[in-house]
């Protein structure tokens, strides 16, 4: 007998016949002889309905009264699950995140969880029951009700894993899995058996997103098996897990493309120490994350720096570098432009030499040129002009033997 | 200063202009001095819509899920109307049912409140703030969120008001207060000033229905002040409190009239002790209230039994009454009618000698044939055609000098 979490998100439990459809995925798993806990998300829909009503009301609404607004959408959703799962005959009861003992810090809309007594789950599922476990909230040492924020629902079926020490925490999603690369752009791409938490963080943050990142240090941190798989078909998903040995057989696992990046270029920065700890530490201050960045040496033995962040952040970006321009001794020199970023990720990367030099050949015989590198352990990223991203990645793909029915 | 509880119904929050429409009232009642306790409801046609689809998902849903989803209708209507205090300016908290203390019997779906603690209402009140509290809902001594069923907005702001010594309850809703008669069938009626606890429980069970009579028989026990006015005007209302002397003046306070009942007869029973307790048992055991009764002698020396019950339950009475025939050695004698029931209420019928006659001599002077009729000590009420009802309630109305602008 195996302890398993299953976690639906919004788009799961949408309407009746989605809670009816969940409802008879969790009763073939109970049937097989699992017990089982349910973790579920508001119904698709919901959450947004609830913040457009509050801004309509306050365009800067308390945060504790929002979260209080926000738990109604997962606390409808377990009612609702455990009375689908008794309609199947299956014993079900729910359990708000504070009646789980989901304890968090009181940063209200973005707690963190602090730690997890798990109420009296235990207890339910030794008697044979269900547990349907609201995601996303929990509450404060004050009694307040707090909300995990982004991603919220997978991070508390991870947590609650973790907890109970479960077996394996099931991700239902609207995607069969983890794939070597995004199917739309790579028609090739195949679905990942298995992949270890590391490789999926880099994934994630290459631009290849299933699951927040959140979930997944998580996870990673308490050791918890989990799958991502469809909610939607019987196929099986990716196992996410510890690094294995024989994970490093495969030198690339995926190859992920994010087209939402732009390249900034401050050119006639003085060649001095400490001149990119200033320019950093102002984009930080504006609160930017940065990317790859690649310094030079430009003309007169001026210093030219150029560095990546997501679109949306590029004015804010602008506007604080050239604001400290006089400080920074600088010239004026600022462009920017949108780039695309291509990324092998695989933690047989580092066993293997040769990926960089294979990643370089591919892109050189396709024609695109590499604007930018970055590298970390298991990690090469290149940004190139994003009009060739698509055929970067279709190429990259195949010289790393992804492609389906291909045996290098 | 003075502490006002404000309870606010479905209608009155039923969206995002009616909250701020809530907001300004209990900002105007704030701004004058006071400490105000605001108790909502669900946004109308929330609850409806959660039943709706426990429906689909479990034709026989289990009554704790049951209260855990409904209680967010309410749940959402406290986050909302705290931001909609603060876009005004005004320090506001909400407390759900549990946060209150709102201790109730583990009766899912039809609660008793077992002692209310309050939480910490009184400290958030001294301390300057609006508290908004969720109505209908409370905590099993499990911790299990409970609702209160019908009308238990109502009885939750009786029972905060009472629990906190408040100085009045104000029930906000769609109508202007309790009055003489209905207007839409007396024209003339008026609203009524004050009014004692047990005229307002007569007039109810009479079919005045402005509020559910378990909040009426709370506030009746704990001495609560209330005020019954509207949220869409700022007409003062009708106050409803414990009985004093000069409420005797006044021997009708109202005429009630309610059309929703039928009048069956049971005829050929054996005249011997007995025969009534057994019918109505019987009755009873079905699960049918019956109002009036009249017995009398019919043909052969055979009893004759009269009663009314609501029209609703005509059938589940008829079979009841049909299956316990031969037990009961009666005929087969069995006749359903329709009639009305027309009720006059005061609290002045105890002091004041007459009210009989003038009641028949009205309804006798209008040609209206009395059917049956039932006294209490405080109401008599005369079940009559249907076709006369609202007539009758006019001469009625008219001679206990209710009539607008009447002197008598």
């Amino acid at each position: 007998m195996a302890l398993i979490v299953q976690k639906y998100g919004g788009t799961s439990v949408a309407d009746v016949e989605r809670i009816q459809n969940v409802a008879r995925r969790v009763k073939e798993s109970y049937d097989s002889g699992n017990q089982v806990v349910v973790v579920v998300s508001a119904r698709s829909g919901v959450t947004n309905e609830l913040v457009k009503r509050a801004y309509q009301l306050n365009p800067n609404p308390d945060e504790r009264e929002m979260d209080l607004l926000l738990s109604v959408g997962e606390q409808e959703t377990i009612a609702l699950t455990a009375m689908a799962l008794h309609a199947l005959g299956i014993p079900a009861v729910s359990r708000t995140g504070s009646q789980a003992g989901i304890e968090t810090d009181p940063a209200h809309t973005r707690a963190r969880i602090l730690r997890i007594t798990g109420g009296d789950i235990r207890e339910q599922i030794d008697a044979g029951k269900v547990v349907i476990l609201a995601g996303f909230q929990g509450h404060s040492p004050e009694g307040q009700v707090t909300t995990l924020g982004r991603g919220g629902s997978d991070l508390s079926a991870i947590a609650i894993a973790a907890a109970l020490k479960a077996d394996l925490c099931q991700i239902f999603t609207d995607v069969d899995g983890v794939y070597t690369a995004d199917p739309r752009i790579v028609p090739l791409a195949k679905k990942i058996e298995s992949i270890s938490y590391e490789e999926m963080l880099e994934m994630a943050s290459a631009g290849s997103k299933v699951m927040q990142n959140r979930a997944v240090e998580f996870a990673q941190k308490f050791k918890v098996l989990f799958e991502v798989r469809s909610s939607f078909n019987n196929n099986p998903g990716t196992i996410v897990k510890e690094e294995v040995p024989s994970m490093e057989d495969v030198v690339v696992s995926g190859v992920a493309l994010d087209k939402n990046q732009a390249k900034l270029v401050v050119s006639d920065l003085p060649d001095r120490a400490g001149t990119a700890a200033q320019l950093f530490q102002t984009i930080a201050d504006a609160g930017v994350s940065v990317d790859m960045i690649v310094q030079n040496i430009g003309r007169e033995g001026k210093a030219n720096m150029t560095f990546t962040v997501t679109r949306d952040d590029v004015k804010r970006a602008e506007k604080a570098v050239k604001a400290a321009f006089p400080e920074l001794e600088a010239g004026e020199g600022f462009e920017a432009s949108e780039i695309a970023k291509v990324s092998v990720v695989g933690v047989g990367m580092r066993t293997h030499s040769g990926v960089a030099a294979t990643l370089f050949e591919a892109l050189a015989e396709a024609a695109v040129n590499i604007q930018l590198i970055s590298t970390s352990e298991i990690k090469i990223s290149v940004g190139i002009d994003p009009q060739d991203a698509e055929k970067a990645a279709q190429v990259v793909h195949r010289a790393f033997g992804l492609d389906v029915a291909s045996d290098s």
